[in-house]
């Protein structure tokens, strides 16, 4: 499939008429808007929601990416949450997806945007509740990996560096909080 | 404007040709597809970001909404996240905008689904910088409100109940934590 986020809307998706970029009454910035039906075409960021599945609080379960972006490249299991569903859901249902993997959720671990793709990650730290994990359809190999296993040249995206490197401190200072991150690309 | 979410897609805002509903190739829910130019119309949950504004720690900055829904009724100031702002950005804007009010996050205050309108909230506790607040255009009034000065029945939105309400606690329990919650409506 293509990808939908460089195209530009030309066409109302419910009458099918133009639209057009323009500030709606009200508003403060351009949307595209069908004048024949009156609606207002809003574009927002896409939430992506995941686990950081933990074993003995040691061992992370990571899953190698079996599809583009970043294929062949390590992430935590993580997707876009789904409408109808709970973060928490989501974030669960990702897991079993791409790791095959029963976690229980125990808090919030991060809150991590990426504006200049229009993205929010939501990362639950989770415990593994048995060791019955295996690839889904979207990983190559999925695998815990001991702390100073992880080669971190091979991590797929900032968001999953993000989690795990707060992960570990959180780990040496014997805390556990929400974390709040953001990346900005530098031009 | 017309609520769109309640329409039906039934044109592709890219080429104009007819969508038709099916699984995708590798996915497991029914999308909006255009055949004609090889697009999935995914859609997702909005965010909802803003702030319980503080003075003092005990007391609330809220607004009287001047728009639907809830016109009337009383909400702390939070808004839909913008493409290309982070959750932090959104929150502080939405601050100003609603209160014309100058407010410094503290921490991530709550994070609260509602599935079956695909909304995902994320409330910032944030302290007020000055008292130079005042209605801004979705407002009618705002005000500082004492925790006993609130009348329940006038808050706009189980989210802002929740963040109040999980506010509160924590200060009777001498906490900071980041609270979860969703809301489910009995049919």
């Amino acid at each position: 499939m293509n990808d939908s986020t460089r195209l530009t809307m030309r066409y109302c998706c419910y009458c099918g008429g133009p639209v057009v970029e323009r500030i709606p009454a009200g508003d403060s910035l351009p949307r595209m808007v069908c004048d024949a039906c009156d609606i207002v075409h809003y574009r927002n960021p896409r939430v992506i929601v995941g686990t950081l599945p933990l074993w003995k609080d040691q061992r992370v379960l990571m899953c190698k990416r079996a599809i583009e972006p970043r294929l062949g490249f390590w992430t935590i299991p993580c997707g876009f949450l789904e409408n109808g569903e709970t973060t928490e859901e989501g974030a669960i249902r990702e897991t079993q997806e791409e790791a095959h993997a029963n976690v229980r959720i125990t808090n919030l671990h991060s809150v991590y945007s990426i504006p200049h793709i229009n993205q929010v990650y939501l990362v639950y730290r989770a415990e593994l509740l048995d060791l019955n994990f295996s690839a889904g359809e979207e990983s190559l190999e999925v695998r815990l990996y001991e702390r100073d296993e992880i080669n971190w040249s091979e991590i797929a995206f900032s968001s999953v560096r993000f989690a795990l490197e707060s992960y570990y401190a959180d780990l040496d200072a014997r805390t556990i909080r929400t974390h709040n991150g953001k990346f900005i690309p530098e031009y």
